[in-house]
């Protein structure tokens, strides 16, 4: 347990905010904390009923790369993370889940970020109209789940939440 | 691809710095991007002649919760991930390996921040003495590989960088 002696905010985005905190430890010592907080994220693997994954590769500011991801986004005021999981399947790739089933719930880099992430597998997928947001060029892929999840293990996934709901599906399917 | 147009640095801290970069999208249309950098950190699943593995607990107050997680840290300036991985085993548990095996590399959270992370096997553990970093205040305990790679199957590790290295484990060992 860390007690939060002062807290600075640094920074107020449109994403994240940033706060600069000083902690006392619990053997009396001080220390101080960068917190970046974040509203959290849902990420959904969607598998179609011909076993195939749906993916979206687009270009990150933040590691100068285009990755290769399962459709994801963050949490908006007041919604849950199952609106938000099936919002983010309508806007990214155009379907709709007759079945949604939580299988994660993680904290992507808690040494200095609050972003908590809620995996979701869905399946009986509709077609829906897809509105793509604004600022997001996204690719749409497919891949069959037995290729994709060797992939993960292959070591060709660099994005930490496609990797564990890969991995994890290795085990539920 | 986006282009950066201008970058303006909001903080520059100790582990993280935060900047606010303008982009050209593709398609000709301009958006903000809030850019958290992180210098990369590594993760070690280390397991001893016993198979058992080596986890840390340590109070995160990003999530503001104590946390089950392999030995980690950040990397140092001029420091190969592997000689960071051997420095962290020794600070935190106060071991090490004779082997050492990169099992993956990823980003933690592509959509804000530029981490990257190095996940290594260790194995062969021979004691050396444990040097607990100045602000860092961890438990260190052992649980049996399998037992472990359950608990992460069955939604009982809630932290990133440990779940992709135990379902990555499960079929390694």
């Amino acid at each position: 347990m860390e007690k939060i002696i002062s807290s600075q905010p640094i920074y107020q985005g449109k994403i994240i905010n940033l706060r600069l905190d000083e902690v006392l430890l619990p053997d009396g010592r001080k220390a101080r904390r960068e917190v970046v907080e974040h509203p959290g994220a849902v990420a959904i693997l969607a598998v179609n009923d011909s076993g195939e994954a749906y993916f979206v590769r687009q270009y990150r500011l933040a590691v100068a790369e285009d990755l290769l991801e399962i459709p994801a986004g963050k949490l908006e005021p007041e919604e849950s993370p199952a609106e938000c999981a099936v919002r983010e399947l309508a806007e990214e790739v155009g379907v709709k889940p007759k079945e949604l089933r939580q299988i994660a719930l993680y904290y992507s880099s808690p040494g200095f970020a609050s972003e908590r992430l809620y995996l979701y597998l869905a399946t009986g997928l509709e077609p829906v109209e897809a509105l793509q947001q604004a600022e997001e060029t996204l690719q749409v892929s497919r891949i069959s789940l037995p290729e994709a999840i060797k992939m993960a293990k292959e070591g060709k996934i660099t994005d930490g939440k496609t990797l564990i709901a890969l991995l994890l599906a290795a085990d539920l399917l």
